[in-house]
Formats: C-alpha cells, structure tokens, sequence
C-alpha cells in the first residue's frame, strides 16, 4: 500500500520546507521531497534548495569574507591600524562558506525529523489523480514510490537561464552555481547581466582581485530600482572598481581551457570582445516545471513556464497549490516562505493574506541597497502625487564612526495622505534598515509617524527618521 | 538695548541644539548658548555638549576602530586571511575620532547659520524676571551680556558622578572625557562601574591590549537590563576577556604618575586592591544645575539636582522648560533630542507627546545589546501576566555568513492580548534591529504583527520575526 499524507510538497528550498514545517505545526501529515545533490559528496538529496545551496546563503558567506578583504586592503589604514603580508587562502574561503552551507542544510533535517515531517528523496513528480488526492511519483537514486496526497504544494524553485549561443560548464562560463566556487580568484572577469546575482558574485570576485566588468542589455542600471539610488549605485560600484557597459548586445562566445572570449555590440553599436578568464551569465532564471507531470493532473504552466495562481497560491486544480519562484510576483526566498506559510495555513482552513507591496527587495552589494513599496518612477507612471524625503548617511555620526557614509535613505509619501508608498535604502546595513519601513508600511503608516517615532541615537536607524522628516522639510540635522 | 528672543536655549548638546533647530523652523526667533569649550584648541565653546564631544560620538568611533583591531587579530583568519605585522597607531585612531568629533560639531554651527539660530558663545544663567519673560546673563570670554527670552528651555546636560574618595584628574584617573584620550594602550586598566560607559571604554582598550578589570558595585550585572540578556551579555564579555568583580565596596584611591592602586572589599568580604595604570570611573552622572541661576526666577531642584517638570517638560515656571539629562526619565541622547522637539513644537502650539515607554536602549558592546519597553523582571514585578519568545543568532544564514552568531532576540507580549511590551536584543546590529521593535511598539502591535511582516532572507531582522513567531510557539526555524 502506497503512502498517504496530507500535503505533499514537492522541493526543499525555502518556500516548501517552510510550508513543509508550517503544515506539519498545524497538525497535518506532510512528506517533503527533494532530489537535487547539488555538491552533496554522497550524492544525496540536499535540503534549502538554491538560495541555501548555491544562492543567497553561499553568496553572503562569500560578500561577507570579500568585504574583509576589501577592509584590509583599503579601510584599516584609515582606523591607524597598519598590517603587512596579506594573503587570501581561496580554498579556505570557500570551505569557509561550505561549512555555512552544510550546517544549514543539516539543520532543515533536524527541523523535518523535529516536526515529523517525512522527507521522501527523489524527484517528485504528478501521475494521475486519486481518491481524494492526487499520486505523486518520487523518483530517487534507488527506485521510484508513488505516494498519494491530499493535498500538493508546488515549490520546485527555478533555474538560471541560458543562452542558447552561450553554453555553461560552470567550469569556464558560468551560472551562479559556478560562480560560488572558482578554485582560484580570476585575472579577469565577465559578467552577463547587472542584476542582483551579477553584481553580488562581481563584487566578491572583484574585492578579491579580479578586473570585472558587467555587459548589461538594458539601457539603464538597475532599472526595477528606484532611479535615485540606482545612480548613486552605479557611482559607488564604479568608483570601487567595477566596469559597467550597459544597452549591449550580447554575441557568440567561445571558450576553451585558458579563457572565454565574448563578442558583443556596444551601446554605439561598435563591435567589441570582452576576453576574460571566466565568465559569469547572471541574466535571470526560469522556473522549474517542465518535468512535474503537469499535464497528468490537468495543470498547464503560462507561456514564460510559470504555473498561474490566484492570489492565495491556489492553481486552477483544487488541492494543488504553488508557491515562489514557480509562480507570478519577485523571486525572493522571503516571498516563497510567506507563501508557504500561507497555503499552509489556508489548507489548515486559516484566512492568511500577504500583501505583495509589502515584501522587501535586499541586494547585497557594498552599500547594501534595500527597499520596500513602490519606486518614484512606478508612482510617477501611475500619476499618482508623491513627496519625497532623502538623508545621507554622511550627515549620521554612527556612520561616519563605521566609517560608512556612502549613500542616503528616502522615503515617498503620498502628497495628500503622508501615507509612505516606497522607502528606498543605499547604506550600510540597509538589509536590517529596511524592516521597520516594512512593519510601517504593514500598519500603513504616514512618513509623520517614523519622524515622530524615537530612534536610537547614534544608530544607523536614524537616517531612516531623518528621511521622513524630509517629506515634510523639516529634517534636523541637514 | 539688550538682545531679545522668542525663546533662548541653554546648552547645545543634543537636547539643546535639536530644540533650537525646531524652534527656529518654528519661525521662532531663537538663541543657543554653550560655553563648554572641551578640548578646542582656541578654547572656543564647542556645540553638540557631552553626546558629541566627549560621548556616544568619539566613543562610537573608537569602538568602531577597536573593533577592527579585534577582528584582524581573531576573525579574519576564520575567512582564510592572513596577515602579519599588525600595528595600532593610537594617535591616528584618537585623531580620527576627533576628526569625526570636529566635523559633526561644525556641521552643527552649519545647522544654526542654515536655521538663523543666534549662537550665544558663553554661559548662560537666569539673573531674573522680565517684562514677559526672563532675562539670562551669557558670560563668554570676552565678559558677560544680559538677552531676554520670553521663553527658555534648560538643556544643560549632565556630567559625570565622582566620588570624593577618588580625584579624577583625567589622566590617571578618568571619567569618559580622558577615557577617550589615553595617548597609549595601559597594560592593565581598572574600571568603576559595569554600567553602559564602562562596558563600552573597557570593550575599546580591551580590544587594543589592556587587561580590563571591571568593579561593580552592585550584586547583579546589566541590572536594568533583561535578566536573560544581561546573563548572555556577563558570558559572551567575560569571554572575550574582560573581568568583572559584582557587588564590591570602593574603598580609596592612591595614584602617582606611575599609576594607580585602588582599594576594595569584595562581595565575599576580604579586602582587595586592584593595581592598574589607568582607572576609569563611570559610576553615573549627575545632571547640570549648580550655576544655572534658578533661585533668580523662583525654580529649585529636588534632592538629586534634577528640575521637576510635567510630562511636557514644562517646569513649575511659566515659559521656562527643562528637558534631557537635567529631568527625570533615562539620560540618552535621543530621549533628549525627542523632549526638545516636543518644547518647540508646544512652545509653538503644537501638541506632541513622548511615549516614554518607547525610546530605545542601546549598550554599544560587541555584541550590541538594545531594548525597547519592559524587562521580564519588570513585568514580573508588576504581576502582568506575559509570554516571551526567543531566537539565536546562531540560527540565522546571515549572522552565521558574517560570523556574528552571538545572542539572540527575545519578544515579551501580554499572555491575553498579545500586545508587544519589550523587545530585547543583543546580538550584531541590535541598535538598528531595534527600530522595527520601536515603530511596532508605538503602533501598540501584537507579536502576531511582527510574526506577519515579510523580513527579507537572509537578513539579521529575520531573528526579531522569528523571537515573535516563537511567541505563539511557532518559530520556523528553530
């Protein structure tokens, strides 16, 4: 007799291993499978999916050892502190992060094993419906199971794309699992694509040495961000040493053992060639549906491969439910973990609800940049009437102690209602900043409300408050 | 003629200069006196009072650095980074903070010339009554002139207690101001108090070489602080190598140039001396209100110094206000800052109000330990009935990318109502996690609230969200 559960998730990363938990604390009986390895040296299904495995976690592990080195090499000086003799261990580094990886992916088995979760490793997969349910087929390293579920979760995750005229071996050209781990720093270093992925891994690679530069297709830098933080980042990221060419073209490429060679149309429409010693293509992801046997349940993905969903992560097919990169809205692990937890709680018979505007967007770059809500050139485009507040972070004591004062913080408001529609963050430490503009913007909160809330001084926090007092023209110390 | 005023400040520290600058945007006509010239070199007062000059500023600044002196001596080589050499520049790093020092407390006069705030260079001191209103004497330098104010707001600060058995010459034996100036690092350093200033200066020379002894006259340590927190807060900073000795009796002091020997009796009762190089003495402070005049226009201090006011810092004289370290409430810069905009803006008609119970704590040690409402003892003591939550940093993808695994974050809510009423965090970035904590608390949230909000992945603000989860028992990843 086949097993039975409540819910089936199908994928570990972070959207369906917390759905998994949430499920299982509500009392129902959840199976979990994953079947991807990634490094995993026994080949077994490794939990956390790619922002554990070969994104936001080994990418962060890896800014956060660069930085160090970035600090050696340019800011210690200026504390009076003076070394000699500095050297980077690369394998370390990476063993460093490696560690990080395996601990996390651990502790989602104590947390399965700790709420009863079964984790089923292999491939899960529809084939047919049942009674009640549906059979998912779970196809591992040792043979196939069907399993029947009451009720499915979707949470496959999604892939880097490819570019058919540019073929990765993450060995020479790579995505950003290549990328997380070159045995030694690269002289020089192409990178496809100025998005999040492209300048995180450029920035690493670069503070450990590397000549990178970044060939965008658009012709704007960061365009999804708000235009004024965008400039100051292409500014900031320049002056560290980044090499930007943004509205190109990108051509062929070949590469063999000693490098890659990359034709591309510039801007100008000049024919040029970026020769690199590897090359990283960051230029989006694709989810992953094409081989969950949609079709056997009678579920059919959108022309771009995502499965449609209603705004509670419910597919056209009662009982089957996707969550994250596999369906409409950003691709931010946060997002696909509050929709895990939300599906889970509505299969619960809950009436959970996620506000989409609400959901913060961190790229952890040096300044980090974060935001929350709407850009000004968004709220532009809707007509709609705004007033703005900047501070920088020159003007904060804590920053100029940190020795951290590049970049600003500024708040948008509606014109007549001072209800906060953006906050938008360049700066240190804008990952953790960005919170409280997103609990404000959850209790929908005017820029008068931040200006009048205390905050610690000196901290960091204050420029955020300073922000606010400038959508009325009264900040204090500017 | 004498000069005349709407409203006159006494004190440019950060009660004093942030109340002038509201006033001013008021479109009141407005003068700040200060004659406190700290370590200028041509003696000329210096705006921004203790915070700026000889407080959280310079202080800041020197943990900042100190704190990088410990991370190249026992983190960096964690990310596979060596080096060799090191060598600390004292002077440079003293130099640096004052850099900072200076350029804050010019951008200040900036603020005032920006804001048309008269800048009266001297002290300022009530000699009596006048025709609608009061008229202060400013003795500067170059002798003494008498300004009417219809209306004076008092924002003198405080300084640092001493006690009568131990001089402080500021050399050997210090308060905050000479903490921040030894011209090397003393071998051993004793400190009297383990309260916020000793935790901080002794984390700063620790770091940099000395032997830190701390004596606290209490029995328990951090007692202000969340017990739990404060337990961490003794283990993690006795770890790192200071020492503490609670519940000692400070006996005299005997210091030549050679240094210093002081002589206690320790909670088991034997009589102790601790021979050190330098001594700090950071047992309180004690607000500024001995020369101030006050009998000239009927106001008196009650029996610690303070001047009595109502919850709108109005004294028990019309038109006179007193606000920041000179009235009760906890003696923090941004609780300062906050009461002096809330004067102008009453002094102007406005009716703002300060939540007393929302103004943020922070101790600026490594980890840092911040807090906003009230401890579980407090509560305790209350007899309310609660439910905490708590959640490690050890957890957490990023903090453990960073390598700042240290503390955690704990949420206390009403057992029946679920209303927020304290949030404790120590931990990296606990002064800027501590914002979310505060605008949720003033929008009186429930721990639910916060539990809801999306936090971005992977981020340190991700703990507070799942301390708030662990609430109601459902944290995710724990």
């Amino acid at each position: 007799m086949s097993k039975e559960f409540d819910v089936v998730v199908i994928g570990a990363g972070p959207g369906g291993y917390i759905a998994a938990i949430r499920a299982a604390q509500l009392g129902l009986n959840v199976a979990c499978c994953e079947s991807n390895p990634y490094d995993d040296p026994k080949g077994e299904p490794r939990l956390g999916g790619t922002c554990l495995n070969v994104g936001c976690i080994p990418s962060k592990a890896l800014l956060a050892s660069s930085e160090e080195v970035e600090n050696v090499n340019h800011h210690l000086a200026d504390h009076g502190i003076t070394v000699k003799d500095v050297a980077v261990d690369v394998a370390k580094m990476l063993k460093r992060k490696d560690d990080i990886v395996g601990k996390m992916t651990k502790g989602i088995e104590f947390l399965f094993r700790k709420n009863k979760v079964t984790l089923l490793k292999g491939h899960g997969k529809f084939v047919g419906k049942a009674d009640g349910g549906y059979q998912v087929e779970i196809a591992g390293k040792d043979g196939a199971e069907t399993v029947k579920a009451k009720q499915v979760i979707i949470a496959t995750g999604s892939k880097a794309r490819h570019l058919p005229s540019i073929p990765v071996d993450n060995v020479m050209v790579c995505d950003n699992e290549g990328a997380l781990k070159f045995g030694e720093v690269p002289k020089k270093l192409g990178v496809i694509g100025a998005g999040v992925i492209g300048l995180e891994l450029g920035s690493v690679w670069r503070r450990l040495g590397a000549d990178v530069t970044i060939l965008e297709a658009l012709p704007a830098f960061l365009g999804a961000v708000d235009a004024g933080v965008a400039k100051e980042a292409q500014k900031l990221f320049t002056k560290q040493g980044l090499k930007f060419e943004l509205g190109v073209k990108i051509g062929n490429v070949k590469a063999d053992k000693k490098g890659v060679s990359l034709a591309y149309t510039a801007a100008d429409g000049s024919e040029k060639t970026l020769e690199c010693d590897k090359l990283i293509v960051s230029i989006g992801r694709v989810p992953n549906t094409d081989k969950l046997g949609l079709d056997a349940v009678g579920l059919a993905v959108d022309e771009r491969g995502f499965i449609p969903v209603d705004d509670h992560c419910a597919t056209t097919v009662p009982g089957i439910w996707a969550i994250g990169d596999v369906v409409r809205g950003p691709m931010l692990a946060h997002k696909a973990e509050d929709e895990g937890v939300a599906v889970a709680e509505r299969i619960a018979g809950q009436k959970p609800h996620i506000d989409y505007n609400c959901i913060p967007w961190v790229i952890y770059t040096s300044p980090e940049i974060a935001w929350v809500g709407k850009t000004e050139q968004q709220l532009k485009a809707e007509g709609r009437e705004t007033k703005a507040g900047q501070f920088p972070f020159m003007a904060n004591g804590r920053a100029l102690g940190m020795g951290a004062a590049d970049g600003f913080v500024k708040v948008i408001a509606d014109a007549k209602t001072d209800e906060i529609l953006g906050v938008h963050i360049i700066g240190a430490n804008a990952s953790d900043l960005i919170a409280e503009a997103v609990v404000a913007m959850e209790f929908k909160a005017a820029s008068e409300d931040i200006a009048r809330v205390c905050h610690p001084h000196p901290s960091l926090s204050e420029v955020v408050r300073e922000a606010a007092l400038a959508v009325d023209k009264r900040a204090l110390n500017m």
